[in-house]
This record gives C-alpha cells, structure tokens and sequence, in this order.
C-alpha cells in the first residue's frame, strides 16, 4: 500500500490543492517569493491537507470551500516548521538548509509570521467562522504548548505525561484542524465532526511518536536530519523516555541531556535504538493509530473511509 | 489638549478593551501569561484601539463587535513589536527590557505567534469576514514590508521612497486596519469607509514620522528607549533622509550605517538634530496629519469627529 494508491481518490483535489500553494508564492516583494517557493517546494508528503480533502469528502462535498482549507493547513504546517527551525536552532530539514540557516533567523521570522498570516486568509476564504476560530485556536494550541514545553526540566517520572501534552499540542493539533476543518466544511453531521475530530487527533499522536522513533532507527538519507537530532538539541522523545524507565539505574538520558557532546549524543542513540523500547513505541503509534480507524468505524463504508483507514495504517510502517 | 480629554466620549468602551486584554492573559501556561502580562501591561497610548473605537461610532454602533475589534487591533500591534525586538535585537521598548532581552528570543518568537492567532481569534470573533480578511492582510502587508526592507541597500537617491512604502507597510497598515475595521463594524456606508481608511493610513504615517523624529530629539526618559536608536541599528529614517538631501557633499549617513560604532553614530545625532532636516520632517509629519483630516471633512460633525481631529492634531505635537 503505497500513498499514491491511497490518494487516488483525491488526485484531482490535491492537484488544486499544490496549484493554491503556487499561487501563494506569487507575491510582488522578491526574496518573499523566493523564501516562500524554497519553503513550499519540498513537496513533503502532504498528508495534513490530503486529511482536509478526505473529510471534506466523507459526506457533501464542495471542493471550492475545502481545497483552500487544505492549502491553509499545509501553509500553516510549514509556518510552524520555519519557526521550529529558528527556535532549535536546526541547519537541516528534508535533506536541504533550513530557511533560518540558509537566510538568517530574521528572514525565517518575518517568512513564518507571513505563512500564518496567508494561511489565515486561505481559512477565512472558506467564510466559515467555525473553521476559522478553530484554525486561530490551533496556532495558540501550538505556540503555547511550545512556551509550556520551553521551561520543561527533565522529570523521568513525569516525562511520559509531558510528552504527550507536547506532541498533542504541537502536532496533533494540526491534524486534527485538518480532519475537522474537512468535516466541517463537507457538511457532515456533528457526530460525524466529533469522530473525524477524534481520528485527526490519534492520526497526529500516532505520526509524532513514528517521528520520533525514526530520529532514532532511520537512515539520515530518507529521515533527511541527522539521526539522533532529537536528543542532540535536547528533546526527549518517547524512546529515550521508554529506555529510562526500563534502566532505572542508568542516567544515561540526564547526562546526555546535559552535555550534549557529539560522543555521548552517538551513544545513547546506538543505545536506545538497540534496546527495546524501540518496538514499544512502534506497539504505542500503533495503538493511537488504532484508535483513529476506531473513530471513524462507524462512518459511511466507502473508499473515502477505506483511504483513511489505509492511511493510518501507511503512517505507522513508513520509513521516512 | 490632551489624550483624556480626547478619549472621553469612549471612556466606557476603552475599559471594556482593557478588560479584553486582560482576558487574553488567562491561559493555564505559567510562562505564558507571565509574558502576556509583560508585554501588555505597558499601557501605552492604546491609540490604535482607540481609533477602532471612534471609528466604530461615527455611524451606527454595536460595541460588543467592536470592542474585540479593538482588543485585537492592540493584540496585534503588541505582536508586531515583540516580533520587532527579536528582529532588531533590541534591549530597551517603553522605559524596561523587551521580551526578547529579557526571556531570550525563542521565548519571544511563541508570545509574538500566540498573540497573532489571540489577536486572530478577537477578529473572528466579530463574525465578520471583511474585517477578519483585513486583518490577515494587514499582516501579510507588515511582514512583506519588513522582509522587503531587509534586503534594501542605501541608496540615498531612492532612499525617500523606499521609506514612505515602509512606513506605509509597517505602521500606516495597522493604523488602516483599525480605522477600516471599525468603520466596517459600525456598519458604515462605503464612502465612509473609504474615508475612514483614508483617515487611518494618513494618520499612521504621520504617526510613525513623528516617532522617527522622537528617535533623534526626544529624551530617552520620555520616549522610553535611547535617543538614535534607529540609525543605530542601520535604520535610516526620514530625518537622516532629509539630511543627506540637503549635504550631497558629506557622506556622513553612509559612514554611520557602516561601521554603526557608537561615536559616530551620536555625532551624526548630534549633526542631524541641529539641522533643519528636523523641522522638514514636521512639516511633512503634518501635511499627513492634515491629509487624514480632509480625508474624514464630510463625515457627519459630531464629538466624534471631533475626536478623530484633534487625535490628528495630537500626534503630531507629542513628545513621547
């Protein structure tokens, strides 16, 4: 099962879809343009609005209120991500310069704040006011949870709960605004909304801790980071906190945390992606992406849905 | 004539702004509404609010649409200029250390996001979709214009130019969007918007001439941050603009802005002060002034209107 198969019911929309993201980098300020097609161009998966585009498909549908969210979401999603890469620092991501080491931290300023703002007007294209509140709510869902997470110290006990409030906030939330947004604006009943919510929500949780775990087991080549980049600018992830507590004697993690040296970094990484809280995470991704199929069990059976289960199968066996 | 004065007849409503503002600092992250309280707590002039107030009562009037309007016009501004601070690496705003300087640029970077999507929540919240598409243009309009800005290179011949379209960018955007919008909101006839706006854009920019001009004559305990600061940090604003225009001869603004030392840096303050480049600069400060006061000379002759003028009047003879 690959993503092509698995998008093929919404080829048409997700063509619309990237031609909306190209007219978002025609603007008249030239190195704007430039930083915002640099930005765009990755063509990552695009998973977040190809979710917007199936939920907008499970009931009605009218694509020319749902491909501008979906294109809102994408935008939104890379605005976070140049302003992650500001704040940790990051040289690399999909395999090329961050915008913020390629430009300087200040152009990946001023480019995040102009994504969110373009994002915004995508949203509020759709003259949805549910849709709308909810997009703004995302992004103080996301902001705030980084500000929580910015004066985290390292408590092995409590790490698991902080844990997941973080990657809820930062993204499960998106997800779950793109499953939302779609249902929304496709009409569906509320039921339906909730449901859909609810698999956007486990969808994100079960995708972060694939993330997560890939930092540790994938090759630098298809992750296109550095293995261990996690651990190296401090985060801990769910393997690292899944090996603590299996070692309860072994700081291994707190020391790691607080040197962050190059060696202790390569270390623990060789460590923990041997040790089997690796396959642990994989049982925990997979049980959130079973809750997500779960959510949406008793939709309307048809090949939307079938591509959403498929999806969240896809999320949990891919390597990149 | 002092502001007080000037505010009277929306006394009740700029309370009502304040306690919106005050809500926005109820989050449950600690951090997080420790920074908001910081960075809103300053009190100062709340002139943008003020505007979208005045505004929204010029025809009709609904002030649980317009209130949030103003909050989130305030909100907005406040973003602005944390996200300025990071930018500028500025260690002083109003009379204490910014965000940035105080709690690091990261921690600067998430405040300015949240109080972007807050001040987009307060917009949404009025239902209406004019004013939330304004108000995510106006964004668009403020982090173009500073991206645009930051590849500008001096050349005194454009410099002029290139200035009015940053100024306009920057400070008049969101002086437009608070006049427009409460326009809009106080359900205003088209040709009253278009005034309104007229009125907000013109105003801004004779607003931010002053606040240039402050940069060189004001005193550092009234203006609440060190006099030169702009030419400082390599912003050549009108006053230096005007200087070089009148001595083709002395290259003194260019040998500022490249080696930005601190000596010569007061010399040209002290250079510029004393020149008649100052008293230019107030003259075109109020040619602006008068223009926003034409621009709203058929609206209905109310003490609203009258408010709006002498607001006008005010901005252009403050000291701070």
């Amino acid at each position: 099962m690959n993503l092509d198969d698995i998008y093929r019911p919404i080829n048409e929309e997700r063509e619309k879809v990237e031609r909306s993201l190209e007219a978002a980098t025609d603007v008249d300020v030239p190195l704007l343009r430039q930083l915002l097609e640099y930005a765009l161009k990755g063509r990552g998966k695009r998973i977040r609005p190809s979710l917007a585009l199936l939920c907008g498909r499970l009931h009605a549908y009218d694509s020319s209120l749902v491909v501008p969210m979906a294109a809102a979401v994408e935008l939104l999603h890379t605005a976070t991500l140049v302003h992650d890469d500001v704040v940790d620092h990051s040289p690399v991501r999909r395999g090329k310069p961050t915008v913020s080491r390629a430009w300087g931290e200040n152009r990946a300023l001023l480019l995040g704040d102009y994504l969110f703002a373009k994002a915004g007007s995508l949203a509020a294209s759709t003259g949805n006011l549910r849709v709308i509140e909810l997009f703004a709510e995302t992004i103080m869902t996301i902001s705030s949870g980084e500000m929580r997470q910015s004066v985290y110290s390292l408590d092995l006990r409590e790490a698991r709960g902080y844990y997941y409030t973080w990657i809820s906030a930062k993204t499960a939330s998106l997800f779950s605004l793109a499953t939302e947004s779609g249902a929304v604006l496709g009409q569906s009943p509320e039921d339906m909304v909730v449901a859909m919510r609810d698999y956007g929500h486990n969808f994100g949780m079960a995708f972060q801790i694939l993330d997560d775990v890939l930092d540790f087991v994938g090759e630098e080549a298809e992750v296109g980071k550095p293995v261990g980049s996690d651990l190296g600018e401090g985060a801990v992830t769910l393997p690292s906190i899944l090996y603590a507590d299996s070692h309860p004697g072994d700081n291994l993690i707190e020391r790691v945390i607080e040197n962050r040296d190059a060696e202790s970094v390569a270390l623990a990484v060789e460590k923990i992606r041997n040790s089997p809280a690796i396959a642990e995470c994989l049982a925990i991704a997979s049980d959130f992406s079973c809750r997500a199929c779960r959510a949406i069990g008793k939709l309307p059976d048809n090949d939307i849905r079938q591509a959403l289960l498929d999806l969240a199968t896809y999320i949990i066996k891919r390597r990149k």
